[in-house]
């Protein structure tokens, strides 16, 4: 076989020992506090049947899943097929696409976890809270933290219409990114909120003109929007009043109260009101009882992608980073798992973007200094084969008490230690034990703290307590 | 869209919250074993550009690779290059493959590791050890135990030729499956020994005949091998000296005295007993520092698909579980990365097999009780809006301080408490914190033991108390 010069596929990433075990810390901090709310964990297959995924992300979404094309002669089936044509210059892939791949590679947490729960509704206990932590996959077009591997944190309750549910996610956004030490922006807004304002505005069928537009008022600009949906012919008095919604001012109560007011000829709008205020009015509760710092960001223009949501809508953003899109994400559905012959189940859910909180750490140096390329805290360094027979059993003494700890395999008789303190101090093992013809006599180990330079003769039974403590 | 009854592809399974708490309780086990000997962590993405994977596996591990369909329309660079053709009718699958699949899913985690032990040799530091815990995809035919989707538990050494590598190895085995509680059999040969014997027997020539045919000893019994070694022309007589090497019995230092003294004629087999022999005396050492019991089973039929392997061979199984297959496996190897352009570097290194673990755990009930489906240890239960309003600030002290923690979140006026209980009781939740009229007025909960009926009327602070003990 010819010598090749190994690469990675576009957008996907190897994870070595420091970019991963930061990454590890981060999924602990989220799976900690998921559990600590009660949620359960589920992992689905990486592979999906087609017909589970496709019709699912939007016709955007169908061209961005990978297909895993079928074993064996997966062409022998088109051939089979009713739509066969035998020349391939009348094909496109499209074409026979279908009868060459059954599986695709899973493109989001949500619909693998509605089939789950469809396939698995008579053991489940309802309200299910469950937790999913894992990669997933889009043949999107890679680019500054945008990758075609991806890892998503999802929490989702089903069964449970009770707005608790959106106080516990949005506490578990807080938890979660104060842990981090993140400094974040949450901003809520409502589905209903949205209809109340098309209702007020100009009528309902305009809830996702209005919506689409006004979700770009941070890239275009109220000029922008303004022009957007005058073409959809909304008239100037039309546009004052809606921005004299979304652009109102002040404390959350002061906002409540002026949308309250704007929107009360429409009974959705006061709907969707009053389950803002409930979750505003209870996490002041919560926070005075703890002295936690909760804090909601009301923004009536959030809409991330309307048709999927029913009810509240999450965002979170990193405030102190260059990184402008969302850390996290989530809200309110009513239909997750009726594709699947499972109507009317009201779910909600939230994601942390594992990717995007790695950047923002990475930007802003929030990971532990503690977290290092290995857990080692000791190096066994030896000359010669007595000195290795001596090193072998302290060795194995010190992971028997539980202490992360190494010997150096290989013995270069003239620089041996010199290179083994190398090898220490490369993966900042921060202590090394060193048995020469002395020690060995004695007894003991010269104990060298790769840190100060320091150095000790003590027993091995002393240097375990040191290192336990 | 039409609605349907969502399906699972063939060899793969969700893991719900039980099955997968314990998947990760093996998982924990395993890598803190594997941290604990200084081993680093590594991922790798799913997929791998097929040229990495092809030729790697063997003609029928090429067979099993999954592949991925190239977005867009795939078929274009078939119909653009040299091999076109264009009648479908003329053409198979393997013809157009290569044009329409780039990307295969990750098959093992030997070849993904020696491609990122290329691709950053300017970077690491050898000797590199690195632990890999990640599934693996294989199209092989699903059955009992085997899975197309499958998770492998990885630790490799590359960069030492020394035979302290192997000791550890060994080592973790033992401390993984004694801390899982698992009865096992950890068998260790030799490439060096079965060439011996090649010599020995017959001559070098006939390496891969022998192994091939004793590694099937298992299986087909002393009777048929001998009939397969005949048919290549071994003599009774050989096939005498071959069994009287193979089937030596007695302890261990015993049977390698024995092993040394038949393969005495043999440069190659003398440099396995020896290595054999480190292995077994410093094995003895370390257990008498640490009262240690760890023990190898010398199998010199041992082969494990020899081509790959150039020194020590292991492999695990369970001695009282019904499952006969390995749980584990391994070995040194001298060729990894020579593929990718890197020769002379050896390695050595074992794996886990997640799955297999899981089976003989659960046939075994190895499993501790204490691993439920949910964390959660109490449930603050309420009646109404005043009892709720009440109880939430109290769930979120108790999860302030560290308690997993739910608030049942619907209220069903009429059999609010029995509902929130048979809640409590499906997922085993031990407590439920009830607050009802008199409660609120005391500024207490009737704190519920589910397990034992009994009640008691307790502050808050007295049940973070208690629930923190």
């Amino acid at each position: 076989m010819a010598i090749q010069k190994p690469t990675l596929p576009k957008g996907t990433r190897d994870f070595g020992p420091l970019d991963l075990q930061k990454r590890k810390s981060i999924i602990k901090n989220i799976e900690d506090v998921f559990k600590k709310y009660g949620f359960m964990p589920l992992e689905t297959p990486a592979m999906e049947n087609l017909s589970t995924l496709e019709g699912k992300y939007g016709e955007e979404g169908d061209k961005l899943l990978y297909r895993i094309l079928n074993s064996g002669n997966f062409l022998q089936s088109y051939k089979d097929s009713t739509d066969y044509t035998n020349a391939i210059d009348n094909i496109e892939g499209k074409d026979i696409v279908k009868y060459i791949a059954e599986k695709g590679l899973r493109y989001d947490l949500t619909v693998p976890f509605a089939r789950y729960v469809v396939m698995n509704r008579s053991q489940l206990v309802f309200p299910f809270k469950r937790y999913q932590i894992q990669p997933v996959w889009r043949a999107d077009r890679p680019q500054k933290g945008r990758y075609r591997e991806f890892w998503q944190c999802d929490a989702d309750i089903v069964g449970s219409e009770s707005l608790i549910n959106e106080l516990d996610l949005i506490s578990i956004y807080h938890d979660v990114f104060t842990q981090l030490k993140i400094n974040y922006e949450l901003r809520v807004n409502n589905r209903k909120i949205l209809a109340g304002i098309a209702e007020v505005v100009k009528s309902i069928d305009y809830i996702t003109t209005i919506a689409v537009a006004i979700d770009k008022l941070d890239k275009i600009g109220e000029e922008g929007v303004r022009k957007e949906l005058a073409e959809s012919a909304f008239t100037e008095s039309e546009l004052n009043t809606l921005f004299e919604i979304i652009k109102s001012k002040g404390n959350n109560q002061f906002i409540l109260e002026n949308l309250k007011d704007k929107l009360k000829t429409s009974e959705t709008g006061t709907k969707g009101v009053e389950e803002l205020s409930f979750l505003l009015q209870n996490i002041e509760n919560c926070n005075r009882a703890t002295n936690n710092a909760v804090n909601l960001k009301l923004d009536f223009s959030l809409a991330r992608g309307l048709s999927y949501y029913t009810g509240c809508i999450f965002e979170v953003t990193a405030l102190d980073s260059s990184l402008m899109s969302s850390i996290g994400g989530g809200g309110r559905y009513d239909n997750l798992t009726e594709n699947f012959g499972l109507p009317n189940v009201s779910g909600v859910g939230i994601s942390f973007g594992l990717d995007r909180i790695y950047d923002v750490m990475e930007e802003l140096n929030l990971f532990s200094a503690s977290i290092r390329t290995t857990q080692s805290k000791i190096l066994c360094c030896f000359f010669d084969e007595k000195s290795q027979e001596y090193c072998l059993p302290a060795v194995t003494k010190l992971r028997a008490v539980g202490i992360a700890a190494e010997i150096y395999p290989d013995v270069n008789r003239k620089k041996a230690i010199v290179k083994q303190l190398d090898y220490a101090n490369a993966l900042q093992i921060p202590f090394a034990a060193i048995a020469g013809e002395n020690e060995i006599n004695q007894n003991v180990f010269t104990l060298k703290n790769l840190l100060t330079g320091e150095q000790n003769t003590l027993k091995l039974d002393d240097i375990i307590q040191m290192l336990k403590e």
